[in-house]
């Protein structure tokens, strides 16, 4: 066990080895600009630097440097000190620390579902938000984090979930989570936890969300879905149901008031868990809101809400909002910790709600959305009247119907002239047999600039 | 299906009921203060702007809040608006939407270890990377993110963990995760579909680990330590071994050049892969800096690096470097997507790291954790002389040996003193017989002002 006492270690990492310290460092660096450990361009420390973190003569330094400057590694500028030459760099070694951006590939236009308008993402608000937030916040905010989640965002959660959702919601029984992906992974886990083995869900849905309570240890089993949402009379002995009751996904239905408490009764009879994703609950551009199913009963649902749809998927924060009974279920699944939430963006969320700056986001992104939803029917009506037109009373994605038999060719054909669609057997659970030929249209994805051209090229392919 | 045309819906979620619309709007108003949904000193929509998103006249919104002044239930003052009247919140009931702060509890003083100087959190440089950041950010940065993290990233980490740790790294073999707890996650799933049943670990160290692993439905089996490190020469058929060449955690003591050699020998011969946590490889005290394990054998070798102990752990951010063969398999386990990881704040720590900033907060507190156990020892010599202090040369944290039989006593006596510490036994293997008596210190937590209390403390009850 060593113990010796020494100055402090080197960033550089360098093995001395070799005759006399002057050779060995000079090797040392020699392999580590050869092998590209140090990138072309990475400036070194001064020779004053080094020399002390390595506890050796500042000429021994100086006298490397000007030996790898001689040999070509290394150059020597005023002003700029001393870096590894520029040179190309083997295929599989280290790039140069400069930020590399990723290029831009894949189609020219994405009428694709499921995204928010990424370019709106308020980047000056939520800049003030990070300042504030990162001013106040107490030294333990930058610890382990309580798995329930920092305080600060589940207090203004459970005001503004109640206020604008009608959520019944109290700090104490929110549990912050990385977005509905990570929160259906710890209701899984709690279900199954539960002993329970089937989950029913809704003929049209998303995959990737089926795949998480599968890969939980559970089945799902469709249940049918018709113009008042899905058939909660067919709801039986499973222990759970997964449900988008207030805009279907991507149908775009709401669950007829009937069925809410029918599902409602159904989980009150058998003991089930209702498990509600309220994905895109603020942008509703009729009248009348649709509150959460939740408030109905928050003892039998499950809120789940993420800022993914409201503000950005990239930000990863979403909520579950959980039954008193079953909020020790959920910090245990999460494994006692908050493993996976920054802090600080959850300070910066809180801060963001707090201040106002959400409700002006959300309302501003409510009057995009919905010019674009009028732009989208105004163009179909006009260029492809045949096409019926769905699920555009709110969200961000409209149902286009589609004549028997072509959802297939036109989604091929879009994808000839760049245009990226997703169909409707897309969503289609793989228990149900058949369904209707359609496209759903996400208009809230591209770009202003690319907004005209992706609606031109989507009625060009329309029959 | 409802598809009306009108305008947006509101934030304030209200069901307007009852026999007119002034009457229905007052009643729903008042039944959500009422029930809390709407907390005391909530500021209120104005009335022209809640007149426009009902579709109603602005009189009747005006007429419904002065009524519901008149009942006490709404207040209206210049300048501030109309709010909810303050009252007493019945308990269970949404609070109001200020950012609350949590209470301060727990002992005075704590000196466990696992923790960095969260009051050293470099804030001005964070936001002035964050500031950068969001300014370069392109817009897809804001969606669903690439399973192995953000580009920019995975660059600068495969520059620095190459220059300052020695690691073979280059973008395409990082994964970023959200932590180390995370990427051992991962590797559990990993390691169980390759049907890997016992894995290797260190018969000290954290049980939150290794219960992620039983988690993964792996058995975990501890190695002998002596005072060279992990007894290497023990493994056996495991799948997988679990190690902390740099700096053994808790003991501290690095793994023997020998011993690294015939670890990853080991890992050649049988298959086996070696998970390296190198949770605080930049804080060596010594001339030679112990490079990564991985530099060995990068393709046997998995490298977990974490940002928690050099900057903190609520920032969730964590990289693995995998083996080429590897990296599929972990991006599969991950899900195909990036759930957990803010895209954001990936981008800021890639800028914090390109701007030199990382390097300069890493030199700066080396610098001070470093003065800090030189503080520790000197306490010790002074007023411990018996107590042998051990696993110093690098860390945040130091091993106290105690007399036989006393480590009990000890701890429960700090505890009695407001001073939280944690004995040894608390990191030992569930599998391991006994083993002597200590203490594990970690002298980074305390804050500048309470260093020297715990310090006191500390001595006060050593034998």
């Amino acid at each position: 066990m060593t113990d010796s006492w020494a100055t402090f270690g080197v960033d550089l990492h360098l093995e001395l080895t070799g005759p006399g310290l002057r050779v060995g460092l000079t090797d040392a660096l020699r392999r580590a600009v050869r092998t590209g450990r140090l990138a072309p361009g990475t400036r070194l420390p001064s020779s004053r630097t080094l020399a002390v973190d390595l506890g050796v003569a500042r000429n021994t330094v100086a006298d490397a440097y000007a030996e790898l400057v001689a040999e070509g590694w290394l150059t020597a500028r005023q002003g700029s000190g001393t870096r590894v030459a520029p040179r190309s760099v083997p295929r599989g070694e280290a790039k140069p620390a400069a930020v590399r951006r990723p290029r831009r590939s894949g189609p020219t236009h994405s009428l694709r579902p499921g995204r928010p308008a990424l370019g709106s993402f308020p980047r000056t608000e939520w800049l003030r938000a990070s300042r504030k937030a990162l001013t106040a916040a107490p030294h333990e905010a930058f610890g382990y984090g309580d798995p329930r989640g920092r305080i600060e965002l589940r207090t203004v959660l459970a005001d503004y979930l109640a206020r604008a959702r009608g959520v019944h919601a109290d700090p104490e029984r929110i549990v912050v989570c990385a977005g509905f992906a990570h929160g259906l992974m710890l209701m899984g886990k709690v279900l199954r936890g539960r002993r329970v083995q089937d989950v029913a869900v809704e003929s049209y849905g998303l995959e990737q969300h089926w795949n998480l309570l599968v890969e939980a240890g559970l089945r799902t089993r469709p249940l049918p879905l018709d113009g008042l949402g899905s058939r909660t009379d067919a709801l039986g002995r499973e222990g759970a149901v997964l449900m988008t009751p207030a805009h279907q996904f991507p149908m775009g239905v709401p669950l007829h008031p009937d069925r809410r408490t029918a599902a409602v009764d159904w989980a009150t009879t058998t003991g089930g868990v209702i498990l509600e994703d309220d994905y895109d609950g603020e942008f509703r551009y009729d009248r009348q809101p649709v509150g959460a199913l939740q408030g109905l009963d928050p003892e039998r649902v499950v809120y789940c809400g993420t800022a993914s749809k409201s503000i950005a998927p990239g930000l990863r924060l979403g909520w579950l909002v959980l039954p008193d009974a079953m909020v020790e279920e959920v910090l245990e699944a999460k494994g006692g910790n908050d493993w996976m939430s920054s802090a600080l963006e959850q300070l910066v969320l809180a801060e963001f709600i707090a201040s106002g700056a959400y409700d002006r986001h959300v309302r501003s992104m409510r009057l995009r959305y919905r010019r674009r939803r009028d732009q989208l029917v105004a163009a179909l009506a006009e260029r492809a009247p045949g096409v019926k037109v769905s699920g555009i009373a709110a969200g961000l994605h409209a149902v286009l119907e589609l004549p028997e038999g072509t959802e297939r060719s036109v989604v091929q054909a879009a994808a000839w002239q760049g245009l990226a669609l997703d169909g409707g057997s897309q969503f289609r659970h793989a228990g149900v047999a058949d369904g209707r030929d359609m496209l759903v249209v996400g208009y809230g994805t591209p770009s202003d600039s690319a907004w005209a051209g992706a609606l031109d090229a989507l009625c060009r392919v329309l029959p």
